[in-house]
């Protein structure tokens, strides 16, 4: 494994790995997990998908400003380079590459890359700003890296509608490989920023996938459920928690996150549903969701 | 010479013309000249340069809806694929990539990028959302061609500082090779709406590279000529043509394209100065340039 710094050593290290593992029909398969650092199961379970699928993996370690608020965490969000690059070599990383700002912003940046509508619901609404900011640093890796596949989790399930349309849209061509939710065993999604939580807010948290298992036996007991009724039940859920603070609770197509009609029964729809949440607990903002495929 | 419609045909062909041209120490070097097709000396120059550094020559031919406004000439944009190919084919074009709008555009795009300040001035002040869709087409291009070099033309200089900040900003890798101006005999820049212009208007055209030439004897006479003075000479020049209607005269550091100050001496400047044109004659717009390099 090699860990490196500067856009010229990513480089040098990408064109090396890609003479190492050239393949007589073309050159090898990169495999890119961009993350924020700080890792947990979640990203080590996409490591593993991109070692599974590819020849050469690469790993970015790098908390990008421009995707925080003024309000936001930045300054905080935790770090822990050694353990981080203890996953990586234990996932059979081959590149990490670990930008400073500096190196990812010499100059104040002048181009971004924006999203219509798809970044307007959910996240978008409370983090003005926010999704220009990820659309824009993807771009820059995915120009630096080259990858042939990016593996993105699905607990950031609009971030992951937000680049296919991106990518769809600007024809990157990388493939886009969405992966499941990783959870601890109780129910509580990974998230680098559960660490923010005390013992009782973690506790409290609990109510996020509790509320989105529930889902099953509210549209058992109910066929005719609508999306407003599935989101006052789920509202009411949460609110018993009284370090609960929400967001969000909203039920959207998928991918193009736009509204379910509010009269149709949720077990009529047509292709999938996005149920997504986000619950403040304290000052530590959590996001949870689950898809209903077509015909589940 | 391959001749190539669709985003699939295009993979193809070059995944091919990859494997041919490989080299021990990576990949073969790919050129790229994106156009909008009516091909004249100017797009001639850019391919023949493109030959000269290039392994593979690739060409696209696309006349981009996204970045026309509504009262412009998308529609009328002159068009003729034969001689075009025929063009290509004498500059030793590798891959030809002339897609329909439906194949660049399957669905209405929902992605775009957009460089601010630098798009502010000159033909970003008249055109609104023109740079957003060069940007955005461009992005695209890159994307799908995946070039080492690009080929453009010094004719749209405002053009080539968006597009060269653009690939700084988001880590395209690809460089940006800009081409000098080619003129006819008589000193019109090359243009594809040449074309448009009666025999009057094309007489009067000639005060654009007139005006532009006749500021090195403007320096010389005065070598304390300000900005705002040599503008005015020019304005006025240009403004002997009864044809000819001003949409700017404006006098630029280069790449920036930020004001110089209007006290300084130009003949003192630091760095390039642009000097930039945009005239209308009758319907058809046409731009012109020339810069100041430090110490001519």
């Amino acid at each position: 494994m090699i860990t490196v710094h500067s856009i010229q050593e990513l480089r040098d290290a990408l064109r090396r790995a890609k003479l190492e593992h050239r393949r007589p029909d073309g050159d090898p398969a990169i495999g890119f997990v961009p993350t924020m650092g700080y890792l947990h199961d979640g990203h080590a379970s996409l490591l593993s998908q991109a070692r599974n699928q590819s020849d050469v993996v690469v790993l970015s370690i790098f908390v990008n400003p421009i995707q925080f608020g003024p309000n936001e965490d930045y300054e905080k969000y935790p770090r822990d380079e050694e353990r981080d690059l203890a996953v990586a070599k234990q996932h059979g990383v081959d590149i990490v590459f670990m930008p400073t700002p500096d190196m990812m912003y010499p100059t104040p940046i002048k181009t971004k890359v924006h999203v219509d509508d798809i970044t307007g619901p959910l996240c978008g609404a409370t983090r003005p700003g926010h999704f220009d900011g990820v659309t824009t640093v993807v771009t820059k890796l995915f120009n630096l890296v080259q990858p042939n596949k990016a593996f993105f989790g699905m607990k950031d399930a609009q971030q992951v509608a937000v680049i296919q349309r991106m990518v769809a849209d600007l024809n990157f061509p990388v493939e886009i490989v969405p992966c499941p939710i990783v959870r601890e065993e109780d129910g509580l999604a990974m998230s680098s920023r559960n660490v923010y939580l005390s013992e009782a807010e973690r506790a409290q948290a609990l109510v996020l996938s509790r509320s989105l298992r529930q889902v099953d036996s509210w549209l058992q007991n109910n066929p005719k459920l609508t999306a407003p009724e599935l989101q006052q039940k789920m509202r009411e859920m949460i609110a018993e928690q009284p370090l609960a603070s929400i967001d969000y609770v909203e039920i959207l197509s998928f991918p193009q996150l736009e509204s379910v009609s509010p009269d149709m029964p949720l077990e009529q729809r047509d292709g999938n549903i996005l149920i997504a949440l986000a619950v403040k607990f304290g000052r530590t903002r959590l996001i949870d969701n689950r898809m209903l495929t077509h015909g589940e």
